[in-house]
């Protein structure tokens, strides 16, 4: 592969560990070996099943942070890939492979445009680092929210964070996002009582209960977001009663729903107004809340401006910053008052069979870091 | 057991062959066997896996038939029983076991009562029949409907008929069963279209579509019933969606609806109704349609009247016409033009563990089908 650039078989050697989450894969020792010898510290996190990396190059203000994940999804039936997942393999201009775009392309042009930084650049102010875990796509409990818990217990602060999920749209660099929606998610459990169909007058049907209840629930406008986000949404995702058979009037009925919400809306009014609305037909029930993330916002500032304005130079076209989509590690990160931008490349074939990444869009995100880095620590 | 009635006596010989539907276990032979020394003609009808037992006695019209079944619900959890489901025993009054009620019972009043009116009446007019089946708990595919569709091809009639199930509900005979609402199935399917919750614009949520609509037909007054039946009652048994996780928004969602409908209502009727609900909220949908049985009625007569004076002669009490409940072979015997009532004991614990019967009420049935018999072929 004498022939490929260094982000790209660096991303091949990356590809072809088979990090199905929570695995590492040896991912992590890899890029540590290339970082300890740009002069980088490293500080292995090991929490559960968990390896997670921080490696940081400096000891001053302002530290500019590179986070990202090694763990992949799985790749689902293996013989829907035109090529084995893990068997990097450039075809028609696309690296494909499992991770190529989420996210294993992001580490290496990070890695790469890093080298190239501190090689021309070895006297830089401020700190790089990395945050690396191997728990992104799994139940993300032992890896970013742990290692941000222990910067958080020993003081230590990240001013900027760029995030290599994959951003970006119809063209790379296209969309930056700037924040995220928080997400909140409910076990809704409605009682009712079962018996006979035959005898309905001796049963409460808890699905003729709740179906008003879950149509109100669903019509409801919850806010009209703002300039930087969405209206908050409310989607149903599971519903489920019945014993099976036809002639039996279920006794309960349990429904998840989950909110995607604005910095308009809180965690304590969501759940008060879904209590109230449930409260008001008289539903017997209970909500188990589970809050996934809360929402952060990273408004125009250094960092935003630093990468708008690498796209551009690089691209040749402008950025848009959006906080639309799902969630993301960065949510962690932010909780230390880090500007936080999510910045990598398109988004097509994330979590599918054949996932790939433009080959070239990979080294012009390289660049896109690079220049980054120079606007910011320069 | 030699102080035992001759009805207790045969009850606990049927009950004590484990029948769980589909098995009969032997209960048709012995019933058979005593028959035959009554003079009656055997026509073991077997359909599939299912023994059924037609017997007359007599070729002349017109035609007392009674019909019931074997087989028996599961026993459900044995350690949940008291006494053991198929070692019937006789405690304070009561014969407990599993089938005692529904309708091993009533199998052996109906035997004993039909020999005390031979041997009292051996030259009655027209005919005495039974129709028994070891399909009534299970499918009813290959027992009732079968043995009538046989007697239906040949042009044999069916005047009047006492299905022997448990109608009493606070004493013995204090309602008869004189027709049965008819029970209509569907499987609704709605089609959405699935996607992540984070971005619900780029999907359609099914139960989100469905709900105002569920809500609409719970809601819905489909008949104002009669003079014989009770409104038509609708119920969604089930309803299944999602794929379990948070984070998918569904791509269909599943219900079972039932419908218990009066002879004010038809099926054609009922489905045309579902159907323009569904079509004016715009639902991508599909319902699949299984008429589980017709209404039918018996209105007063000569059965009806032979019955409530047989039962105001034993117990001293009248009797109430009924056509609420679930469904029963009845309805399938209705379909001769056949005049069906449904007659036998309490039902207070069938199809539930510790079912039971009181001994003195099995005697008192006994004596409530001799009197009918006497009425009716005299």
């Amino acid at each position: 592969m004498s022939q490929l650039s260094p982000t790209l078989s660096l991303a091949c050697d990356l590809i072809a560990r088979d990090s199905t989450t929570p695995a590492d894969a040896g991912c992590q020792q890899l890029m540590g070996e290339r970082l300890a010898r740009l002069g980088f510290r490293l500080e292995p996190m090991r929490f559960g099943e968990v390896d997670n990396l921080w490696a940081r190059r400096g000891s001053e203000g302002p530290v500019l942070c590179f986070a990202g994940h090694t763990d992949v999804v799985p790749s689902g039936p293996l013989e829907r890939w035109d090529n084995p997942p893990f068997e990097p393999k450039i075809i028609d201009g696309m690296l494909h492979g499992r991770g190529a775009a989420d996210m294993k392309g992001s580490l290496a042009a990070m890695l790469v445009a890093v080298e190239r930084f501190v090689e021309a650049n070895p006297d830089h102010r401020g700190s790089i680092a990395f945050l690396i875990t191997s728990d992104e796509e799994g139940p993300a409990l032992d890896g970013t929210v742990r290692v941000v818990e222990t910067l958080r217990q020993r003081g230590e602060g990240i001013d900027w964070c760029i995030v290599g999920e994959p951003s970006s749209t119809d063209r790379l660099g296209d969309v930056v996002k700037n924040g995220r929606r928080g997400s909140l998610n409910g076990r809704l459990l409605v009682r009712g009582k079962q018996g006979h169909v035959a005898y309905p007058q001796l049963a409460r049907n808890p699905i003729h209960l709740a179906a008003p209840a879950l149509a109100e629930l669903a019509a409801e406008q919850w806010d009209n977001g703002n300039a930087f986000f969405p209206p908050t949404s409310f989607q149903i995702s599971n519903i489920h009663s019945g014993t099976g058979v036809t002639n039996v009037i279920p006794g309960e009925l349990e429904a998840l729903i989950n909110f995607r919400f604005s910095t308009e809306s809180t965690v304590e009014g969501l759940q008060a107004r879904v209590h109230q609305l449930l409260d008001r037909r008289g539903l017997d029930y209970q909500v188990d809340w589970t809050v996934s993330g809360l929402p952060f916002l990273t408004e125009p500032g250094a960092l935003l401006d630093a990468v708008a304005a690498a796209i551009l130079e690089i691209t040749g076209e402008p950025t848009t910053p959006s906080t639309s989509g799902g969630t993301s590690d960065g949510r962690f990160i932010a909780t230390l008052g880090t500007q936080v931008v999510e910045l990598g490349p398109r988004n097509a074939t994330i979590h599918q069979v054949n996932e790939c990444i433009s080959a070239s869009d990979l080294d012009g995100l390289t660049d896109i870091y690079q220049r980054t880095l120079e606007k910011l620590l320069c």
